[in-house]
């Protein structure tokens, strides 16, 4: 098996530098597409129901994945710039929203929700 | 070597079963907390240079390390509510990419750049 | 009675100018200002469903109205560093609105709608 | 002399009672909407420099001006169903913010800066 977000890191890095785009490749830069990408996710949901989100049409979906890509690509690009782990900070941010918020104390309170996922 | 994507996955589903989350973790509600994720890491960069952006105080690069990790997060658990696998929907992106835009064509034309990364 | 978008431009390039930040207010990164306020507007209706938004406590209320005004504030910014004047671009935009949606044709389309508000 | 942004809102209404859209206008839905729109805006700015955003062509400077008019319309549209008054309320977190930041004690600290525009 290969390491899937290694894979794209190196992939991605030789894309940019054969077209010579690494110099536009600040992470500034690369903040701003991001969300960018992340904003043409959220156009596809704007007008329907929490309900419609969850059954989308095969054209829908096929776009939204599309979305998503473009989502990862610039989020392992931005990550490898600053020389960042994506895997272990998810497993570090996981785990510190395990104590932040207890299963016994959060599970089916929506107030405490609220201020979270 | 394990599957990071999928152990991320597993992970994150059975951090919302277990605290019954799973009822506000709608493609819709999830596109939104992760453009809000991809918010606060703009944030960082909004009043500093592109040169600055790349060299970031250690400080400052553990709190992007965590802003990215949140991305990551709400992005592989929005793939997992739309059945998508990232992955391949990243290769397949990139594949697309590599036809739009082919090296001799756009290497150095920061004009053609403009229209993309 | 006074022009407030004017009234808003010139208290916020004076509020600028006494601070000496007039200097980090490139329309780039007023941009990025103005979305990472726009996020936080987002971030108070992620978890909630259309009704819910609809139905506001007061204190969340409050709170809203914080958000709207910082996107009021950087949008009448990034017009006074470009030099757009803010309401008559409004108004051209409504009345290509008005052709590109005629009423006839798109009063309960919610098809049509799906491509547009 | 004219109310602008009462003017506005009342256009807005009627565009939208006109086409049968308020049915989609929730507070959500609009937060969406005007996220999707500033990042529209940010992506005119993703890939040039600081200093290029400062003299944007006259054909950028129009689609720029585009999606402005866009934030403007979904920020009045929202505050309308909210029942926000935005001048006032842009007024309020203005006079907040010149208490928040005193002239005497921020005046070029970038450091303070870094935490706020």
């Amino acid at each position: 098996m290969i390491d899937q977000l290694q894979d794209l890191k190196e992939r991605l890095r030789r894309f940019a530098e054969e077209r010579d785009w690494d110099q536009y490749h600040s992470p500034k830069n690369l903040a701003m597409a991001l969300i960018v990408e992340a904003a043409e996710l959220v156009e596809h949901f704007q007008w329907i129901t929490l309900e419609q989100s969850q059954s989308l049409t095969d054209d829908k979906k096929t776009e939204v994945e599309a979305e998503l890509a473009d989502i990862l690509i610039y989020l392992v690009r931005i990550a490898d710039k600053l020389d960042v782990d994506l895997y272990r900070a998810a497993l570090a941010k996981l785990q510190n929203n395990s104590e932040k918020y207890p299963v016994d104390q959060v599970r089916g309170l929506s107030k405490k929700y609220n201020e979270y996922p």
